[in-house]
């Protein structure tokens, strides 16, 4: 689905209600909203909910943070309660940094947006606290569980954007839909073993040429050469281009007057 | 290892060339300098290498975007050229979100993350490009292969201190460090199959005093709420809990002169 440009319409290719709603409780920076917008677009969540954003809402600039994801916060509801932004949801998750002493299960990203998957089709959500203090105990009781990252215990502290960014990271791997944009297919077939063989004689044969090998060595040596001509993995085209240095390194020495 | 203070020492939990080097080819923007330092802090990386940053080193901002992860900023080195920067390092990885015609292995930052990981004990380095136009296809090819991101079609483009703390978080997790700083253990065990049953007799005891059950259904609702209280994966806290707040609703309804 590509965006059609009209203000309000969802513009993702994933269908609406697919992906977690990415629920802040209480916002207060204008650039932690709007690059939440830009981290949630990476990777294809678009439904925002901002509970009690403080200072009011919307915010100068936000859209600049936003980097383009205006579609996200055009869409973004604003509610005055957490209980009503959670409300149609059947299955919440509530980001924080350090223990609650509550008895939920805790999961990493992944464990957690696995989770998630396994409720596929229903409504699901992400709970993200404020810049500061993160989520009151009660707000983390209105979820089923926790998701924390497994961050250095030396510099444990995510910025909001960045703990939206790894959520969705990890949501849209678990779903599936991961896809690298490109791929390193190599644009050349693998080259055959007789191509390679053919390749290793003729180089063999210009090193005897030009007196490369200590004699007693010379077993080893070539040895160890097509070990590493075996690293490269050469396809076809690598082995034509190889043997064409190697002919044109041979065209010049014999005009240089070598055997 | 915990932060001593001097200017120039690395102050991370990871022995230092043990994470791999991030290296920033002519990066421009103070914030996303500094927000990288943050990022690789997050994760534990602590080895910045700027070849040739826009407009100078050090930067005015630089210190605020990093959010404390300051002492990745005073270990940076700064480097003229992209091949001595790299120079030491045996494996690199280039980051790159479009094709480049290059017949390069690319991988997710996961696979790219395990693949550096089996080099372990060798200096290792993943590069990331310019903010508007990334690597150059030149840059690319001093290489070994290729990072890109599983990102959105619609929306692609990851800034850059977001693309250093996905690396960094997929390299955490390879490393086998990526523990979680608190895990959600029962502070109480489970129930024991024998508490749970006194548990349910209580409970369908008060629920049949209460007339809760139309006859003709009771079996199949008391079959249904055994299994919901099965769902609850109660502690043996949990049933002395619920028990107890059993014995109260009981009371008080006899106190109201019920059976």
């Amino acid at each position: 689905m590509t965006r059609t440009g009209s203000r309000g319409e969802t513009a993702t290719e994933i269908p609406a209600g697919e992906a977690p709603a990415v629920i802040l409780v209480e916002p207060q920076l204008a650039e932690n909203i709007g690059m939440t917008a830009r981290a949630m677009a990476n990777f294809g969540l678009s439904e925002l909910r901002l509970v009690n954003p403080k200072n009011g809402w919307p915010k100068k600039g936000v859209r600049e943070a936003a980097s383009g994801a205006t579609h996200v916060l055009d869409c973004a509801t604003v509610y005055t309660s957490l209980p009503e932004a959670l409300g149609d949801l059947t299955y919440v998750l509530a980001t924080t940094a350090r223990e609650r002493g509550q008895m939920k299960r805790v999961f990493d990203p992944e464990a957690g947006m696995a989770e998630m998957l396994s409720r596929a089709g229903q409504r699901t959500g992400v709970m993200f606290g404020r810049e500061r203090v993160g989520l009151e105990n009660d707000e983390v009781s209105l979820a089923d569980a926790i998701v924390t990252f497994p961050v250095s215990p030396d510099f444990p502290s995510l910025n909001l954007a960045q703990a939206v960014l790894l959520v969705g990271y990890e949501w849209r791997r678990a779903s599936g839909r991961a896809r690298l944009p490109f791929s390193g297919e190599m644009l050349s077939p693998p080259a055959t073993r007789a191509a390679l063989l053919t390749l290793f004689g003729n180089l063999e044969t210009a090193l005897d040429a030009a007196g490369f090998y200590p004699p007693e060595k010379r077993a080893v040596i070539a040895r160890n050469m097509r070990d590493m001509l075996h690293r490269m993995a050469m396809t076809e085209q690598d082995v034509r281009t190889f043997q064409g240095a190697l002919r044109a390194l041979n065209r010049s020495r014999k005009a240089d007057g070598a055997p």
